[in-house]
């Protein structure tokens, strides 16, 4: 796993044309962060310097180095820089040539280059193809008829036969706090005044009037979309307008002091005071996040009316302040899947103004969250006529089978491999973390790449899935992740928990222990991707699907965003499906929380969408113990299921 | 004018059988007491302790006197009092035996025995004839079962299922506030809740959940009226199941030591900070009057879960923090006639809790207020065939006619006269105003009676109306109001002001001035007296009526239920209709809150009633002007408009 937006934020860099904003570290160079950002720049080179083809045109910052001999020294004078030799030293503004963009899709955080073909795009042409294009806020212009004797009725009743002539809005709520600002705002610019409309999530409630400003200020109408993770909080901000996204910007989530995992956090809540301190710990996260987002656009705190969040049934749970206890405990039952309308200041505590409204996206149960809705609202799933399978892999995996007719799903833990949980040198996708790695086939030594160019600490999930595939396919370790014993080389030695192959020495590294990956780290590996692939398999075996009938596959979340396919299908962790069918969503519970602040539509389509979807249990059921116990191989007991990882294998 | 509920309290009184609770001074007799609780008790003597009817049995507190010859030492020893004797002391529980109880209606103020038969009465019994006797606030209660495997829906999914399959209740939002406690509550009395819906006063609106209780709660369901006069704001406490006023409290407006009337206090809202201030004052009034309340029954705040505030346009707007600046400015023009349902603690700081769903009447303009618009409602006659003229006498008079098919209405300003203002011994109805008298034929020495039966300190305004009328019927003042000069009285006499007659001398009372009324405020009252009159004929011009076409006279507001009818008719204060024909409804606004309270069906009318009256304005009208001249005299220029006068008159 690559790391996100999360790491400490020195930097603010806007890149040019799309007017994209991400904080990064200082000493980042401009292609790791274009790659996080979601903005493509070329470079066919890998980022090691030679191609040249990452020009990029610095309008306004400094960085450092970022000269090489593929850039003449007019070149250099007129502030082409080389962008993955350019770490960054300050803020930046930095225009991407024509000729280095590829394409002009927005996605959410950080999309590995080797995903670029397969970036799923439900994005806001598409809306507007469709006509779905209208966000829950709106913002409209009237110039009204000053009072005069014949036409004395009440300022809000002028305001709201105003609407009623000028643009056929009926049966609006004034709400108080514009009824307080009314007089005043409406004889400062002569009774001319934009009003802000919020549109019900439900069709049968009314439209309120939450905001009113004296003049046209229509252009300006802004929302927000908030993933919160259990480890990172995503924000973004939107011109709903344009459905442009203007910023973006990430944290961790200040939770996480108390514990890495949901269980922990909900044991947390469940202190005397625990759930007050859970819960004022993600708002103030987020609350920096909005800050964030203010300072790098010219947008001010009270041009925001709306703000949509997804996260996971306990995310969700404390960050309302709903008691999650017995989300933990069997039969598993949450406070609530469907939250109302709530007032984002006021009840939550997120520095917005009054007027704004927070929806929170409904889930389907307590391991079936909001973050998995909002998954399959963003990628479209929801209205597509092909068989999809969409998944989130994670400590917890979120399966969901199915397309506009149906949708089942199911949730599986996988336990915290792919996080770096159980795995001797396992660790999170930040900085010194071995995420990618390929192997001399003569001399079995490894090359390792690490999150920052740093001398390598550990290895992150999708490091620890490409190291046990080149294993697997070099025959390394045998179906059973059992290493060779023939093999004659020093990286691999008995160690104190199996056989084991060391990936770097602690000499050449520095370190107290040389870096190995060991028989039981390949086994809590194989176990963890042994359950995802089960529910898949069990969940599709419960209605009555093939892995060949699957059309479509889309791939959520960061893990899903950082996975080599190739690999994850070489481990049986995904079923065998042809590459061109995979599709990525990136963070899924963001593109949901966006797609929903741009559509009223989508968010009116969030209730059936869950009342139609059907919800399985898979711990306990025996199709699913069965399909676990098949799945303990590389790839699986059934080698028929994975025709060309065979065929790849058997040259 | 009498007074209400308003002087200092210091005794809380209990009436069985009906079980309301006033707040009394002390050294107030029961027989006061009983008076301003609309607690019947017989009396033929009047209140001099002579008949001995007025027995009542005091089951606590003490007493002073109470005793007379028409009552036994058994009666005594056993706690028999006579109620016109007995000055309270301490807080009492007072028996009112069956003998002596005549009606057992709940008027809402102070009503003076002369009008008990007239006593308007749009009861609770009518309510459920009608089978409009639905609070907007319902308790159900709930036996859901429990979670298990096999029924694992959220917490809040299974409240809506059990409405649902229970009690048909669908289409639920459950508040967070409610999901915040929910887990707790449905295991703290295994799954046995008592849920409280609040229903719309929309009709398309839905019904929400807005609070949760363990167990069966349903026979504890409370709600609050409130009337916020500019002088005096009154609170009552209603028993949801019943009907019933479970205690009634009152205080002076705290906003009344920055002016008397609606227009200073405008002047104080527009200083900077000033709306606040009018605010919070108001507020504070009435989180008074709700701590009165509530120590007076066995009721907590928490079961409070609405309340309905009626009150004039201004009072209203300072209550919800609106800006009033334009309401004395013309054309007139208040921020709105409409207000949402609002929060009573969060939004308006209301000491409820989060639960309690406020509504505000709407009102129809700048001065025809909520205050009326409830009096239509509590009054009935917006259901009534019968053609109605209701009035609200006070500085402004607010005057409605109609019936179901149609309502018009207007404001007219009469000048503070009938508060006191304007006249040299005018003074509001308080502790030593005389506010009934009467005049010896022969000798011209005057019966000033007081309330509280102290030395005279001045006039209030039923007080000014009964000496007028009485002077004018023996012929002392003519029809301009002037002194008869040729009555050989030292009472009459020439003063600064023109003649004047003496009620009481200053040694007699032991004052600095003799007490007087002079023939400047004689034209001051009718000066008063012929707008109301005029406007009252205006509008029934404006609507094609004549006083003959009344079938009902409903007088509403503290001087209108103190108002001695012969006398208004005398002086042609009130247009001259048959006695039985006038009815009284007392505090109109507050017995509007207090239905509306109780009927949700009252409320979900209120729309259609404000949309159906047509407001006419009177200042500056010909017609207006035409009446207005035209009753500049007692009771008219035009005799024939008064015949029973005429009849009265002319022995």
């Amino acid at each position: 796993m690559g790391s996100g937006f999360a790491d400490m934020t020195e930097h603010k860099v806007k890149f040019l044309p799309s007017g994209r904003i991400v904080f990064v570290q200082d000493g980042e160079t401009i292609s790791q962060v274009a790659r996080k950002a979601g903005v493509h720049i070329n470079a066919s080179c890998g980022g090691s310097g030679l191609c040249g083809k990452c020009r990029v045109l610095l309008e306004s910052g400094t960085v450092e180095g970022g000269k090489s001999e593929k850039l003449t020294e007019q070149d250099y004078a007129s502030g082409i820089r080389q962008a993955c030799l350019s770490g960054i030293k300050s803020d930046l503004v930095i225009r991407i040539p024509q000729e280095s963009v590829l394409d002009t899709g927005v996605p959410d955080t950080a999309v590995p280059v080797r995903h670029k073909a397969g970036m799923y795009v439900f994005d806001i042409e598409q809306l507007k193809e469709e006509g779905i294009f209208a966000s829950p806020v709106d913002k409209l212009f009237l110039e009204l008829s000053r009072p005069s004797p014949t036409y004395s009725i009440a300022d809000a009743g002028r305001l709201i036969k105003g609407l009623a002539d000028q643009y056929d809005e009926r049966g609006m709520v004034v709400e108080l706090q514009v009824l307080r600002r009314l007089r005043r705002i409406l004889r400062e610019d002569d009774f001319r005044v934009t009003v802000t409309l919020s549109r019900s999530v439900r069709r049968r409630f009314r439209t309120r009037v939450v905001n009113i400003q004296a003049g046209n200020w229509t252009h300006r109408n802004f929302g927000l979309a908030v993933d919160i993770g259990t480890t990172t909080v995503y924000g973004q901000l939107l011109d709903l307008n344009t459905g442009r996204v203007l910023a973006e910007a990430g944290d961790y989530n200040a939770q996480m002091s108390y514990g890495e995992d949901v269980i922990s956090r909900i044991i947390q809540a469940e202190r005397p005071g625990g759930l007050g301190l859970m819960q004022s710990l993600v708002v103030s996260t987020i609350n920096g996040i909005i800050e964030k987002l203010l300072d790098s656009c010219e947008v001010s705190r009270d041009e925001i009316s709306s703000i949509t969040l997804a996260g996971n049934t306990t995310m969700t749970h404390l960050f309302l302040g709903l008691e999650p206890h017995n989300i933990r405990r069997s039969p598993y039952v949450p406070v609530s899947t469907f939250f109302p309308p709530i007032r984002a200041g006021d009840d939550l505590g997120l520095d917005l103004e009054r007027h704004a409204v927070a929806l929170v996206f409904p889930a389907v149960s307590s391991y079936v969250g909001g973050d998995i809705v909002a998954g399959i609202m963003g990628s479209g799933m929801y209205r597509t006529d092909a068989q999809t399978l969409l998944i989130d892999v994670g400590t917890n995996a979120e399966i969901v089978i199915g397309n506009r007719e149906w949708l089942a799903c199911a949730a599986c833990s996988a336990g915290p491999a792919f996080e770096g949980g159980g795995i001797t040198h396992g660790m999170r996708a930040s900085a010194g973390a071995i995420e990618d790695f390929s192997l001399n086939p003569q001399s079995l030594e490894p090359m390792n790449i690490t999150i920052g160019n740093k001398s390598p600490e550990g290895i992150c999930g999708s490091g620890l899935l490409i190291i046990v595939a080149t294993l697997f396919e070099h025959g390394i370790i045998d179906q059973q992740g059992k290493f060779n014993r023939g093999l004659k080389t020093p990286r691999i030695r008995q160690g104190r928990s199996g056989y084991e192959y060391v990936l770097a020495w602690k000499d050449e590294i520095r370190g107290e222990l040389d870096i190995v990956i060991n028989e039981a780290d390949i086994d809590n590996f194989i176990r963890a991707k042994a359950a995802i692939y089960a529910g898949i398999m069990t969940l599709l075996g419960n209605v009555g699907l093939e892995v060949t009938d699957l059309e479509q596959v889309i791939l959520a979340g960061a893990f899903g965003s950082y996975i080599d396919l190739d690999c994850a299908m070489t481990v049986g962790l995904l079923p065998d499906v042809a590459s061109e069918r995979v599709k990525y969503v990136g963070n899924g519970s963001l593109v949901g929380a966006r797609m929903s602040e741009l559509s009223n539509h989508i968010r009116q389509d969030v209730v059936d969408v869950v009342h139609r979807m059907t919800s399985f249990e898979l711990s306990g059921v025996d199709s699913f113990k069965d399909h676990y116990v098949a799945s303990l191989f590389l790839p699986h007991t059934d080698s028929s299921l994975f025709p060309s990882v065979k065929k790849r294998n058997t040259p």
